[in-house]
């Protein structure tokens, strides 16, 4: 860390950095620059919020830390990429995962019919929310534990992995009885209790990223799961908020390549919540795969313009059908891979 | 609500759209414009994601929902300001309401010295973090139950009302025993299991701005609580996300004259949180009470040097006790009250 | 137009808004709904900002424009797309354009080297900027004209067009005399002369977005030039502003399909700018391609860690050449061309 | 300037970094710490961009930038807050400048009975916009140097100063006739060019905050015209573009004391763009004086119904008139004043 004064800050406001710094233990050397001087910490570990602590001292400018807050999620400590088992597939290898279904769970037959035609379309693992945040409270809010049964129905009927949201830190037990992937929705992604307990489930974890989330703090809520011992986390970039309101979100994709440079952990993209507009999401996900996505999540209904929540930026069967090709087209320019099943 | 067709929409692509309306129950209008055609709906309860479902429906242009979302937190069904009894004071009338103290219970002297310093100065509530959420798993993260014990100390010698953040759902029933006032912090500002389970337990609760919460989305947050059968919701208005990085936040100041504008609920402004700096503290004090706040939170510890949190933006005992007569005398401009006890 | 009037407006406030807007020539129809009424207006033109007179008016709660403000970059009267002819290439038709070059022309030698090794990787056009718009006034601001000489200089000896940025209106007539496509730069995008002096100057204009734009608003930048005569407008998206600092501005990589809904002009992506960072910008390049971007600009420098501007962010000639194959393999994939020249 | 090395960066990439500071006449001093080492970099002047050149070296993890880039603007070399004069009263001193007038030239009457009507309440500028720039080229732009005689002539009549926009370059002799301060508005922020004209005119230059400037930026911005020798530059903070929509933009309202703190330039805040509803107008108002600002830009207009721009967010006289009272109230509160003339 290295601790920059102002000009001209006298002898007596040094010092008492130093004594600061070194009464944590810490060394602290001071350099006299032409304009300004600087000092220079070492030891470990930091202090976490050193750097703030430092920065209103009289006659510092600022506080510049050097080493990162994020150690698991980081390249440094692990040098080879995660690579996450989930039933019979790979999430983060050469090939693709594409996660397709419904925004909520709403009936038997809309949650299993979706499974057989994402399958058949390419996806390895359905989606679909049983307990749904919702803005407002006068909104559908899922089926709750019969949706989670749906699930492990369609689960049972196809083959395909079942991912779905927990919210309440309590509700980590029900849901690990039926999920193969636990959500971390948005509005959760800085729920730190939540996050430690699914640290502790012993299951994969996506953390999806917060509406203005940084990628650092992202990385930090990381550290959250893995910390407990979880070392099953991946990514999903869903967009974030911005000024812009033709698009429900703005997807960073950026975020894909920013976040493989700094992080082992797989990354996903999902351009439904980004776009938020059916006609926009097919453009998200190639461009997600392009930019060297790992996977994609893409919401899917037999009905979109009848679906209780999200109908709007959800696929029908058959434009599920007609990206699925696309998408393994872009993924192959770029050294990836998606079977698609061929129809029987 | 009124769907605006495409120029040139087709009868049947009009009828389509008329047709799913009905279909719930409600009226539809058609009128044929110069260039477009409109159709109105009428009826009630409008279904809350019916304007995204029809907005992508074919020869839709857009939908316009014309009756607002939120219900309890507005002014249609509540002409009259509420006002939030809390011990021996009022929140929301004539007198603003001062709430200051730690980020976070370090120590029962901390607190104490705090409380009685605070109070001294003008402040009617006492602030302090038991269970505190990091961005990092790795920081200080409060003291828990000692905490909240602590803090009923405090109010035992002091007669400050306390007001503490809760987080787990499950953990509502333990801080209401020592709490006054519920706070839900920006990170659970979405997190609707807590909003409810606040919303039962009684007793009042303040509701900060997530960072890049909407003020539609804050009186919805509202509504969760509300719709519990709580009547007494408070907003705290502590800085959003922006690109500008001078400041921790960027106060939306504005926010507080157009949640006066909208709802009927009080509503405070932190300048610790907006600013994340010491110097900025007091100007923005002072703006949020020229903006017409009902009170502010303030970060206040004996020595901000050594805090385990936050420190960087909290003022020792002589600033507060320096910047509470310049609050007052805003409040006086501006037709509010701040009495400050006569030192003995 | 739609007004939408608060709960209980009296009929007192709905007959001021229909005098109001009866007095400008414009039909009124008033509804009455349930809850609150509403007023149609009727008649063209409508004043621009109709809407924002009528929304401070007493009684009013919303106003609602239901005609897009755009007109000729709009598909209502354009139902063609729009290919913009440079010498013997074209913009917006099935084959890609990739433009590519220095930031700054430095020097004859950087700038002719850089312009055959562009034009050997498939570039159709070499940039470079002559005048710098530099955020701080002690930064090198270019050579001016003779850089456009220079420029001139490589386009004779490759046989590449040439685009270059335009910034005081009374330069471009000089600019004119060398350049093939004027290229408004971000700052400068809302700079209403400018765009009117392009307007009139007969050549293919290309428009970045501003750091903070609307699409919206770009489009409406778009209607300063086509109302001058000239239709040969190009946007260039080269990432927004938002809280994010991993990389310099976020791509907004779906302005690229939302651009293409709203407006028959083609749409480049410049994913250096949006990067700022040189291991992001083959990633941006990909997933802008396969977004359905018309064409790329990049930044080429034979020895980006010596150039004078934005060196980080600029690929060498290897990095450039090993690049566009992969651009090229996408490009197919989502139905376009990027022809290569074979190595002699 | 300090380079901050990955960790484990070999010998030779270190060696590499310290012969291009080097290769500049710079100092380059490599200090090795435990887990990454460091260089310094010493002497003067630092090229502007060196730190992004370096950023993206082998090795090189980030690079500090210790000295700033604004160099006229801060109290480094200007120890001592400027105070503008400006005909018969100061800007920047104890005294608040109250600026008002109408969006846009319109006429000689409305802009006369404006100027008498603003007077009366305490201002002691007319502002008044005879070239307006518009989003869209389809509205009112103006009366032009008709305008510009109109506002002379206000002038002549009631003794007030007169602030006008002025656009490209080559307006600013016109403009300087007629004008006693120079308005650059937000879109023309960064329009560099104009900055140097308006520094080499010898008059006062109100510089507004550009929709997505940065403080930095904005700082930079003025170095542009003072580096030209004009020393007479204010800033207006007027609302930063964000996600949220209740109000047009959202005011800063802490670059007030951020700006005081980095310059010793004065700094006013307009209310009027910053919010855009004329309802809110007032709360900013008082906001922006309690957090400090040395004065306020307000829209005032004798009809706002009827304005040809932005009559959704100016005052009428009345209005006016009743606000300046409590903005004097406030000013006083905070050790300000604001006289206001006593009706004759």
């Amino acid at each position: 860390m290295i601790i920059v004064m102002e000009p001209g800050a006298s002898r007596e406001k040094i010092q008492a950095v130093v004594e600061r710094v070194q009464s944590l233990g810490l060394g602290a050397h001071p350099v006299e620059g032409e304009e300004r001087s600087i000092v220079g910490v070492v030891g470990t570990p930091l202090p976490p919020t050193l750097d703030e602590m430092l920065e209103v001292y009289p006659g510092v400018e600022r506080v510049v830390r050097i080493t990162k807050k994020f150690k698991l999620s980081g390249w440094d400590f692990h040098p080879k990429k995660t690579i996450i088992k989930v039933l019979d597939f790979e999430i983060g290898g050469e090939e693709l995962t594409l996660i397709a279904g419904p925004c909520s769970v709403e009936s038997e037959e809309q949650t299993i019919s979706t499974a057989h035609a994402v399958k058949a379309a390419g996806a390895k693992a359905l989606r679909g929310g049983a307990y749904k945040p919702r803005t407002s409270p006068y909104e559908f809010r899922g089926l709750g534990k019969r949706g989670l049964e749906i699930l492990a129905q369609a689960r049972a009927e196809t083959g395909l992995a079942i991912i779905t949201e927990v919210m309440p830190p309590n509700d980590v037990e029900e849901v690990r009885e039926y999920t193969d992937i636990f959500q971390i929705g948005a509005r959760n992604s800085q729920n730190y209790y939540l996050l430690e307990e699914v640290g502790k489930a012993g299951k994969p974890v996506m953390l999806k990223r917060g509406l203005s989330m940084t990628i650092e703090e992202w990385l930090l809520a990381a550290e959250y799961v893995l910390s407990q011992g979880n070392p099953d986390v991946m990514f999903c970039e869903r967009g974030i908020r911005t000024y812009e309101t033709q698009t429900r979100n703005t997807l960073d994709v950026a975020a894909v390549p920013v976040v493989q440079k700094l992080s082992h952990l797989p990354i996903l993209v999902d351009p439904s919540h980004a776009s938020g507009k059916r006609p926009y999401v097919g453009a998200l996900a190639l461009a997600g795969v392009a930019a060297g996505a790992d996977g994609l999540m893409i919401e899917v209904h037999p009905n979109p313009d009848h679906a209780l929540s999200d109908g709007n930026q959800s696929l029908n069967f058959d434009e599920f059908a007609e990206l699925t090709p696309r998408i393994a087209a872009v993924a192959q320019a770029v050294g990836r891979k998606l079977p698609i099943p061929t129809p029987v």
